[in-house]
């Protein structure tokens, strides 16, 4: 009798215990139901970016559209009735392009003078009027560089003509193979005396728009560098190939300025349970300047600020306390995500999350953790909850630039992971615009977050 | 001892049979390696695309350009080496569109009188001359038409008003969901005494332009049908609110015209073992005429040809037969699948499976199939081998209109899924161009597809 008795309370106690963790997944499954039901109908982001890309526009840290971008999103968050919104100081780095840039084939044997589209590489120095006209290296690696030696670098332009490899299905792998060219190339050539430097673009397609980003100098002699188009660096390799005497010619005229202040701007949710416990969802505000920064990374800031916005007309109260982070600098500099854990550390704030969105506001498909395995797992027992919106998967992988710096803060860094097959033609080029945004990819984006948000809240880690 | 032996005998098979299973499947992946380079780096489908959508243009069944498709395509096909290239003739509707559409809200209380974007239906009769002038009632399903009844609906025009359900994942469900109002909304107006029909276009945004489409009438009086654009759909449902005078005019002069000889276009590759199973890939060769058909389904006609391309490029010897199917007049009349399917069951042939690419050239998802479990299952087993290229799920779901037919011949019938977001943003309008179609993704698609085949081919079901 009493066995039997034992064996009925274990089953009364496995039926509540099932029970109650089906209830708490079925009050999950509800929950994000209407966190996706308010992106998809009511969602603000899409007409937020809009309002960012056309009226502010390409917000290069330090120009006055940076400003106006602080502005604008303290501005959203304001109405927002939040229990805190706020800007976080930092002093970042203020480089300006100058004139529009000239890139020209010289004198080639086969073609003569032919103009070709080049954009000065973020950081760098400018040639000055005049410009510089030099022979021309063509190598793919720094291997190959420093094989060639003093000898035949010095008094050259280096073309660094290494493509993005088109067979990762990942581009972001593929960007990231590609990407020492632009950022330590300059320095790696000038090592051997090179005078200029042309990197072909970090671009998934072959067209006429150069891509510009950050160029990294060491503790060299800085020498001025572009990027040309895809398109562009096509044509000067096959020029190259049998003419040894063709001369390149590039001015620009960019330049650094002393560091100017800028900030993050900050808008908060308080949690009901554990305020302390703080998980931060962002994007970074600033912007390349040739363009209006959309998918780079206007989305990752309208999702952050989206996501915020669902919690207040849906009327969830977070038990931890959420924050949405438009961190400034990310392109030149990262100041803005130093900072910000920085100050955390010092006022001993406890990050238990960071998701950072900045890989475009394309259709979803997965986040990446930098987690350790046991939360990893518990991470991957939600994805049901996720899958039915498009996120297939909880993987292993990078958080973000922007919370990088929140690593040891034993904070678990987490990556929105959109599509990336549409990203590299229009990443820091004059194509990354609005209309290349498609507003429910961007709700959806805004609804993963929301609800990833929304279950590290609840349950935590 | 024996016992010993007959467990070292049994040890040293399994291992046998693993080593045999571990290394079919290393072969699979390297295969699908190659197919996936060889769509990424050397993929035609982009180029062939962009002459079929740029110098043919739409080609709606019976058009000069539908024409020009068939021969376009047999010219590409013919240059392939193929074992066989040949026509299926079949004879197709001619519906054509005629003068442009006018649409007008004539007489509002708050506006006056302005021009509202439409397009007429499908195969839907014209108003001719002068147009139909009529008041409006606006519903928002059948039922709805129902309880209103003659009195109400007689002399009018029906005003089919129900969006697609933004908050469903899959946009295909929710366009399914919503297109019996294009469909059956014509005849089922004409039952109750109703002059014409406004439909609200089939479409994911607010916009200007109208989605076309195929009605089907019944035995009912044929009565004039239009789709107007989701934004005229916005304005006259809320000027209707407050305006129950107000006048609706619409003028069309599409008509159809006598039956028209065309052709379903075919290439096949012999199967070097079991050439009498036959594999089909495909996609239809139609396309609606207001735009190119790039989306619809040029993407789908150039990823079947790209899959036999990829073949005889690589030079696989598929184990069965594989054939490249352009399907003619899926849009208005599904003529060249029925006729498809007719000449497969007369001749006997035996169609193990057939790949119908009809939902875009977008980024890849899934494949969807109407397989009986255990064949579900067995395919389900590849999905490792094409998870690294963004195939995340094999599941249970519609094939393809096309290849529909061919369901009562013991035919595995399979879709090709990629993403759904941007879809119904362009599908039947003048939107869906070429510029709208990123090669990578197009190429992805066919490389999922010919990695399909390829399983298929070696391994059946």
């Amino acid at each position: 009798m009493k066995k039997n008795f034992l064996i009925f309370y274990y089953a009364l106690c496995c039926t509540l215990l099932f029970s109650a963790s089906s209830f708490a997944q079925q009050k999950d499954s509800i929950t994000i139901r209407q966190i996706y039901d308010e992106a998809l109908l009511r969602g603000q982001a899409y007409t937020q970016l809009e309002y960012l890309c056309k009226k502010v526009g390409a917000r290069l840290s330090g120009s006055p559209q940076a400003a106006a971008a602080v502005e604008f999103t303290r501005y959203i968050m304001d109405t927002m009735k939040l229990d805190k919104v706020y800007l976080q100081p930092v002093m970042v780095p203020h480089w300006v392009r100058g004139a529009k840039e000239v890139g020209k084939i010289v004198n080639s044997k086969q073609i003569g003078e032919q103009e070709v589209r080049v954009v000065a590489l973020g950081n760098s120095v400018g040639t000055g009027k005049g410009g510089i006209t030099a022979k021309v290296v063509e190598v793919k690696n720094f291997e190959e560089l420093k094989a060639l030696g003093k000898a035949k670098v010095s008094g050259k332009i280096v073309f660094f003509n290494r493509s993005m490899d088109a067979t990762k299905f990942n581009t972001f792998e593929a960007y990231g193979a590609a990407s020492d060219q632009r950022g330590a190339g300059p320095s790696e050539a000038a090592k051997l005396g090179a005078v200029g430097v042309v990197v072909r673009s970090l671009a998934s397609n072959i067209d006429d728009f150069p891509h510009t980003g950050s160029t990294r100098y060491q503790f060299v002699r800085q020498i001025p560098a572009v990027a040309i188009s895809t398109k562009g660096a096509e044509l000067l390799s096959g020029l190259l190939k049998n003419d040894t005497t063709l001369l390149f010619h590039f001015e620009t005229h960019c330049q650094m300025l002393p560091d100017v202040l800028s900030y993050n701007v900050i808008g908060e949710i308080k949690g009901s349970e554990k305020p302390e416990e703080i998980i931060v969802v962002g994007g970074h505000l600033d912007s390349w300047d040739l363009a209006e920064g959309a998918h780079d990374d206007g989305t990752g800031c309208m999702q952050a600020i989206e996501v915020l916005r669902i919690f207040k007309t849906l009327n969830i109260k977070p038990k931890r306390t959420i924050r949405a982070v438009m961190f400034m600098n990310e392109e030149n500099g990262l100041r803005g995500g130093l900072e910000y854990a920085k100050v955390a550390l010092e006022q001993k704030e406890k990050h238990i999350a960071a998701i950072e969105s900045d890989r475009g506001g394309f259709t979803p498909r997965e986040f990446s953790t930098e987690a350790p395995a046991e939360i990893l797992q518990k991470m991957q027992t939600w994805l049901p909850l996720l899958e039915p919106y498009g996120i297939t998967a909880i993987k292993k992988g990078g958080g973000g630039a922007d919370i990088s710096p929140l690593r040891n803060q034993n904070t678990v860094l987490i990556g929105y992971v959109p599509d990336s097959q549409r990203y590299f033609d229009l990443h820091h080029t004059e194509q990354d615009t609005f209309d290349k945004v498609n507003p429910r990819e961007l709700a959806l984006g805004a609804g993963a977050m929301a609800a990833l948000v929304y279950l590290i809240s609840e349950h935590g880690f």
